[in-house]
């Protein structure tokens, strides 16, 4: 991968830890509804809201918690007592505040790959909530760029080469999710990493499996060094 | 005001109505509340609510959803029915669909200066939100370059002119805010244009007026076409 130029990184569960967060808020939010639904038919239920919310609010923990609420006004069938959105708006708040720890080898990487390429952040998320989540992780140094996206989809990507004024032959997109930050890269004719995180969210799970001459899978983000000197 | 080689545009309130949305809205939801407090109590709870969150929302009509469901909890001391709290939701999702309302002359003065400089649009709120709105007005043609901010202040436009690779003397900004669109952008060194629309959220109002050498007061965008030529 001689020809790379911009390496790329996906944020959430591939510097840091993400999904784990969600997945604990989702519990949470489940057992303040177990007196109307079984856990896992509320979850269903939270699922459902969100991706029906998705074309509004985009991806991100504000939007996440307005539709934890509106998850209540449906199990409940408006019958729930505020007090359960009370502790809704806590579980968000309390996922705004969570410290970042960042994924085994991120840093060692970040800091021997940047100087030989231009680095980029490109995530979705909440604008307010990724920035914070960089400055905290203390990684922005690494980055000459930082792009939040609402979306990852190719002409999203196609948009991003543009501002960076880079080839997709020149360009190398690092991710955990196969769905965002592979696919659609390798559809413009650029390279992409998959580093599987331990969990993904349903959203960003494929059924198929990915064989491409531009594609790799790793087990780990140090993993990165090696394949690019080939 | 020759050696601009850049022109920012703030776009809520300058390139299309935003704030008249919010006022409505606010409207609606004092009325939701009337049988707790008066109008201009709940309206005051509601700004209270918002600022407090503002370092954790940041700008955006989902964080102004959220603080308003906040402030029925507050105002209801968490008695109110979760009807309230439904209808909420209803404000908000009703605002995010709001049509595109341009400001007059808009067009024709993007079109104009389209091709002369290189044209950006710099503004806070949601990620997702403002790409919607953006892409409803028709005008993403005439921008080079879109920045969404978490914040206006003078590290984030020092970002963005880095950013952009311009010199703050080559730097102009026009915007409805004093605050966020001009002073800022006057102490790194380059030049603002303020166009003030009828209304303005309290928490972008200034006490003081400014007079500055590279600051000019304007009553609608057209007169930038012969601000530019001196």
């Amino acid at each position: 991968m001689k020809e790379i130029q911009v390496i790329a990184f996906d944020a959430d569960d591939t510097l840091w830890e993400n999904e784990p967060y969600f997945r604990e808020a989702e519990n949470k939010f489940c057992s303040l509804l177990e007196d109307y639904l079984p856990h896992h038919t509320v979850n269903q239920e939270l699922f459902k809201t969100e991706i029906q919310n998705l074309p509004l609010y985009g991806y991100g923990i504000k939007g996440f918690m307005l539709s934890m609420i509106e998850t209540i006004l449906k199990v409940t069938e408006n019958t729930g007592h505020v007090r359960l959105v009370e502790q809704s708006l806590m579980i968000g708040k309390e996922m705004l505040s969570k410290p970042i720890m960042l994924l085994e080898g991120v840093e060692e990487v970040l800091k021997e790959l940047n100087g030989s390429y231009r680095m980029v952040m490109a995530t979705k998320g909440d604008l307010m909530d990724q920035e914070r989540k960089l400055i905290q992780s203390g990684l922005e140094k690494h980055f000459h760029h930082i792009e939040i996206m609402s979306d990852k989809k190719v002409n999203d990507y196609r948009k991003l080469l543009r501002h960076l004024d880079c080839a997709p032959e020149n360009f190398l997109m690092v991710g955990n999710s196969l769905k965002s930050d592979v696919l659609p890269v390798l559809e413009l004719g650029g390279y992409a990493v998959h580093i599987p995180y331990h969990i993904t969210w349903i959203h960003e799970e494929i059924s198929h499996s990915i064989e491409h001459p531009n594609f790799h899978q790793l087990e780990n983000i140090k993993q990165i060094i090696s394949i690019l000197k080939n």
